[in-house]
């Protein structure tokens, strides 16, 4: 694969992205090359999605965990466009359940194709992926997808009974997050490591600071709902809370706001209904009694924590890469 | 297990489901020790309908087939709720898509939890199958099921596509049943095999006999739909061409019938417009032109090859009771 970049010259975003396109691109190729159903449909509809800018954040850290141990075959490449699928599979079902019209700019496949191509789609996608994993003949790497899977189903539900409760705690939030979005960055950087060659304890490390990423990732995220930053970039604010959506920061700021607030702020989770005036309120609210800083203090905890399981590692391009899609990650502004 | 019942005593299907009921309700009971999901809605909804009266035909397949080759061990029962849990998924899945509203005589989850619960409660229970069968360590297994689910969500979307296709042919037909009903019923047969201890062409015999029984149980079921059996016990005929759906009786008869017929019967397609004399009249072409003689010879002949895939075992119970499911598979009138 790619000549192994020099330390010096991967330092942003853009130098990863560089140093690693030709792995990238063979992810890019397998996931054209494994669209081959015999249902037309399903190849435009997946085609459609897959191709509509999305970053490929997971196959890169599978890619780069298992460049921290040594050399990557071209063949276990195939293992990061299949996690793509899987990431593929669970927008599709989102896009449904979130009645979503839009995704990266583009009108969703449910709105093209319709809600029931997006729901079968996403199935096959799935399916496909377990199938073409299984494949690989590697027990550790079938049942460490295969629970990612059932735990990012299972997170969904819990998102879908946590959805208008008030009462929800920060544990009850975090442990959603951990199903729905924390266990798939976690697979794809254990799965690296162990594609990569890792002990049994770097394999655990790697899970470890892929769990903490994938923490942080979904934080920040939720966090751009409340941003200054993100309504600069002409980006609606307050999508969550009209939905009925509970983050972080409000969790803190229902926990932490007067009893008066408490029940204002709670008639308008119930009711689903915030206008642009009362947004403001919420967002003065938040800033007043520090839940944005909150929220950011315990995203830049899990970066943290993620870079623990980094340190024994001698220095190396993966290794700085890894630490700079961490950065990354949790400093996306869309 | 139970003691073998004597080839006396296994000659209907009453005395199948009894010879067997120690190993079913072993199956019952993995199928309620797996429903031990963190978010009790999931619990609720999968239990709901797995426990709405399905006749639990494949775990039962998985059963006869291991012990047509000898003693099935009680920890592969697991592999049989499993099974049951794949087919459930596509269940709460096409209710969805089928916007149905009444499954076996009782609300479908759809209607009581929402679409939302059945699309995420489908997605967990496939998720879950498929992270306990990698835990049995069996390559041969694994890809079993992760092709039949793959062909099964492939099958689903090459019938979304034939929907309302007048110039369907018989062969796409079969292919969409091969798909959608027959590679899981093969899969059933073959996993059973496998851990009865057959061997390779033994297990291949199965999986042929189990794909044959497939094919002739839906075309079997898709001839429900237009036959006077079906209407005497008050059921309402004609719901598949009313939803655009074509199946080998309308394709017979397409084929077959005089051109202005034809032209009349395709607007009815798609129009998805059929009242009930023109379902009537609908009934009367077909007697005429044989379809529904056709499509009952052809899962007839299904059935029998089915059964030349049986012929080299000598008899046993276990035998006996396949030939006697054989019949059920394509007889029940519910």
């Amino acid at each position: 694969m790619a000549n192994d970049p020099t330390l010096k010259t991967v330092d942003s975003m853009e130098a990863v992205w560089e140093a690693f396109r030709p792995e990238l691109l063979e992810v890019e190729a397998q996931i054209q090359k494994h669209l081959d159903s015999h249902a037309t449909l399903i190849n435009t509809v997946a085609d459609h999605i897959l191709s509509s800018g999305g970053k490929r954040i997971r196959p890169l850290l599978l890619i780069l965990s298992a460049r921290l141990f040594g050399y990557l075959e071209k063949d276990y490449l195939l293992l990061g466009s299949l996690i793509e699928f899987i990431h593929t599979a669970t927008l599709l079902h989102d896009d449904v359940l979130d009645d979503a019209d839009v995704r990266r700019g583009e009108k969703t496949a449910r709105r093209i194709w319709g809600n029931h191509a997006s729901i079968l789609v996403g199935d096959y996608l799935y399916s496909q992926a377990m199938a073409l994993i299984a494949s690989f003949h590697n027990h550790d790497i079938n049942e460490i997808m295969a629970d990612a899977c059932r735990k990012m189903a299972e997170g969904e539900i819990l998102q879908l009974c946590a959805n208008s409760q008030p009462d929800l705690t920060e544990d009850a939030y975090l442990k959603i997050v951990e199903y729905k979005t924390a266990t798939l960055v976690a697979a794809s950087c254990k799965v690296g490591a162990i594609v990569g060659g890792a002990s049994l304890e770097e394999q655990m490390a790697l899970y470890r600071f892929g769990f903490n990423l994938g923490m942080a990732f979904q934080l920040a995220d939720d966090l751009l709902d409340y941003s200054a930053d993100h309504a600069r970039l002409g980006k609606s604010l307050g999508q969550d809370i009209r939905q009925g959506m509970i983050t972080l920061p409000l969790i803190h700021l229902l926990q932490t706001c007067f009893p008066s607030e408490q029940a204002w702020l709670k008639e308008k989770v119930l009711s689903h209904s915030v206008d642009d005036q009362e947004l403001e309120r919420i967002l003065d609210m938040m800033r007043k009694q520090g839940s944005l800083a909150y929220a950011t203090s315990r995203a830049r905890e899990f970066i943290e924590t993620a870079a623990l399981d980094l340190i024994a590692f001698p220095e190396s391009p993966a290794k700085r890469s890894l630490a700079i899609v961490s950065c990354y990650m949790v400093n996306r502004d869309q």
